[in-house]
């Protein structure tokens, strides 16, 4: 084979490796999230990564493009199968598939990758992690409250302060009352609209609101986007409906109250909104935890209850520069129609989705007060010599080391000196151990500080002054190896 | 849409759910050995689930049959990509795609799940977990070696103690230098046979051995089995190969030595056996925990130096009820020619892919000394009154028990008390919590232990016996609750 028909390596488009710190974090995040969720009474799941596409519902594979939107290969026989492309719909075939032996309601929560075969992006990824608890077979709104609760019990687990997060509550069903009591009939895409609209308070404030449900107003980059062109007395109703955000839920939900009259559905959103608020307010949530908020809509999502958002609210630079808060890293709500394309008999659900990675760089950024876990490098111990007697000794560093719960390695590959000195510093390792014929001769071990090493070469600026420096290095008595090296390690 | 239409929810075939008790054991096997391999230097890596399949090597599609093997699906822009049927292949690929940058040599490991698009069979998956460490980039036996000792320590971590396990070892180089030895010329296919045949040393004993190196034999079914039709000498020759298994580490390779003679291969081999057995012996590891063994093939993998096999030695009734050794969790070995697909460069490897699934089965065999997770229950809260004064009782109840670190939830269906105790029990609580009118005027909170009830129920065989029973109901002054609960849950 000549080295022309060799392959190029690389990952798929959208797919990527991860490493060390990254993997780390992610798997200490979603064991405390598991444990809480636990504590709480819901049951781990975990399911397999294929499935029927017509199980999985929503996406059905047509023969001209059979990959949109998910990932789909035909079987031996004929059956269409589907990378999963959320929790949810797997979720819902086990529930049908095992409504028998289940217990109701049944609370579970489900971690792991879901792919989506989305066009080529950069930073758009066809992989990715969710972390998925709900409750089905319950229509309480209790059920919803729990979710809320749970989320905030969440983020102060993974070491959120309070005041750096919020979860915002509303409820599909006043949405809807609020386009149903609009004086003008709007169909499915012109609500969709409205709903996107409402959504964008935060960004655009409530003129810019306004605007755009009427003619429509110039984004920042100077765009002119088209409004939804409601009559000014909708505009005003649906501008006095986001008004009703207090900083008391109860208040909130009152002026809801009063601007739902006449539609029925309306109320009973908004009953169920303050069931919700009187189970915060008994088990102590307060509306900074927690709080009702009339702008919130979940996007496109078909909900048809409660909905919820997990707002992180402290502020960051965003890649214009500007300062923005870090916002959402998950959010849910109820979606009685779960198991519908399964069996007639209704199955109301409701669920909350964690976005680990979202999560993770928000952890990053706030540095709690537990430090993250990292990947620990080992110390590595160079070969200077591979007889017996070297070699037993470099053993017993190793062990030594490992026994005090420190990674610890022999260099093994074939490299001299410098190669070895080159590959610890790769490797990231706190520290190299040098024992040849000269430390045996003088009774010493040689430690060299990489992680010194790595501070100085921070400030030392000329080729001079890094040649003279060899503080990082040093010679220790044979008996002293361990304390040294220990100490190094720890600082 | 009527009932008719409606989907049938199953997993797709191959593929299924795991929950709780398996679940929680296999992330506590993996949190494990994770952690162990980290202590010897080995880098925690993540990789996608779905790579270029020309990157995976090995499968290419082909029109005809796309999936032959693994799951395969064409991209937008008509590359083909494939679920990943092994760690190690998508190792190649990294390595390959980042060699400038990573350190040399490479150890890392790997735990994730795996797909084989295999024809459909009573209890064969599609999906399935490996946990893979390999080092790559060094030719030297000491990596080798390493991979072995992790080994040993791998096993103990896991609580399965000396004398239960054993890691065989042998060298594919040798195997190489027996088949030269032969007085007549074989194929590859005959090769295999014979390699084959050396693996059945346990099952048929030394007497089938030389049959099925013959002329063939007659197994167990009653089958004929014809056989390699060797010469005498060849066969002979062979057996007296495998007979070198001594209790001696260090006299097997000397006798392995005698027969490699005239094989330059086969010395290399032994020599490189020998380079490991003084790191065994160096660290403390007798043949009771890794064993040089003549009979070790390792199947038909492409393996092209030492080659191990993790074998654990109690006894267990197979599905045919006799008594058998558990047999092998887990192998690996050298094998050279990893990144050869994507670079002239030879990239030396070796590497040790542990078998969850079978170790799960055996650690629930074994009953190790510390006992397995498992997945804890909820204290269930019976809903006996939803209004605001007996919620925050119920709340209270939840908030101190997770305080405790015990599962605890407030029944959140609409069921009667009959339905909520039936809920409890299909959910495996320990115990309910019952406090309505009744309790409150009396001070007092009904706890009902269904830990107990469900012992109880195992010896109980008449219905009033059963009936009579209420030593599981008891009630306590309100004061009290928490430490009765305690006391029923860590029981």
């Amino acid at each position: 084979m000549t080295a022309k028909t060799k392959i190029q390596p690389r990952a798929a488009r959208g797919f990527r490796d991860r490493r060390s710190d990254e993997l780390l974090l992610a798997s200490d995040m979603a064991a405390k999230i598991g444990e809480i969720y636990q504590l709480w009474g819901f049951e781990p799941l975990e399911q397999p990564l294929v499935e029927y596409t017509e199980c999985l519902g929503k996406f059905l594979p047509d023969k001209e493009r059979p990959n949109e939107g998910v990932f789909s290969f035909q079987d031996d026989d004929g059956q269409w199968l589907s990378l999963r492309y959320d929790l949810t719909a797997p979720l819902s075939r086990f529930y049908a598939e095992n409504s028998a032996t289940l217990p109701k309601p049944f609370r579970s929560f489900r971690n792991g990758w879901v792919f989506r075969n989305e066009k080529a992006k950069a930073g758009r990824f066809r992989q990715f992690l969710q972390f998925d608890a709900d409750t089905v077979g319950t229509a309480s709104p209790a059920a919803d409250a729990e979710l809320c609760m749970l989320g905030v019990e969440t983020l102060r687990k993974l070491g959120i302060k309070d005041g750096d997060f919020v979860i915002r509550v509303n409820n599909r069903k006043i949405i809807d009352g609020l386009i149903a009591n609009l004086s003008v009939a709007v169909d499915e895409e012109q609500k969709l609209n409205i709903m996107r609209t409402m959504d964008k308070l935060d960004k655009v404030g409530m003129e810019g609101v306004e605007a755009l449900l009427g003619d429509g107003r110039l984004d920042e980059s100077g765009d002119f986007i088209p409004g939804a062109k409601l009559p000014k007395s909708d505009r005003d109703y649906i501008c006095l409906f986001l008004a009703t955000t207090a900083p008391s839920n109860e208040d909130t939900i009152a002026s809801m109250k009063r601007l739902m009259k006449g539609s029925e559905r309306g109320l009973e959103g908004v009953a169920e909104l303050a069931m919700m608020q009187e189970i915060f307010a008994t088990n102590g949530y307060t509306p900074k935890e927690i709080r009702i908020d009339a702008s919130i809509v979940r996007g496109l999502e078909y909900y048809t209850g409660a909905i919820f958002e997990a707002e992180l609210t402290f502020k960051v630079r965003n890649q214009d520069g500007e300062i923005v808060q870090f916002g959402s890293v998950g959010g849910g709500g109820r979606y009685d129609g779960l198991v519908s394309r399964f069996t007639d008999e209704p199955v109301p659900a409701t669920g909350f989705s964690v976005g680990l990675s979202r999560l993770m760089a928000a952890l990053r950024y706030l540095q709690t007060d537990e430090p993250l876990p990292f990947y620990k490098a080992p110390v590595v111990i160079l070969m200077l010599d591979s007889s017996k007697e070297y070699m037993a000794k470099y053993q017993d560093f190793v062990s030594f080391l490992r026994e005090e719960g420190i990674p610890a390695e022999i260099y093994l590959g074939s490299g001299g000196l410098k190669a070895q000195m080159k590959y610890a510093d790769k490797r990231g390792a706190p520290c190299v151990m040098i024992y040849g014929a000269k430390e045996k001769e003088n009774g010493v071990v040689a430690i060299k500080d990489l992680k010194q090493g790595r501070e100085i070469s921070k400030t030392i600026t000329s080729n001079e002054e890094w040649l003279k420096n060899n503080a990082a290095q040093q010679e220790v008595p044979v008996t002293d190896w361990l304390s040294t090296v220990l100490k190094i390690v720890r600082s």
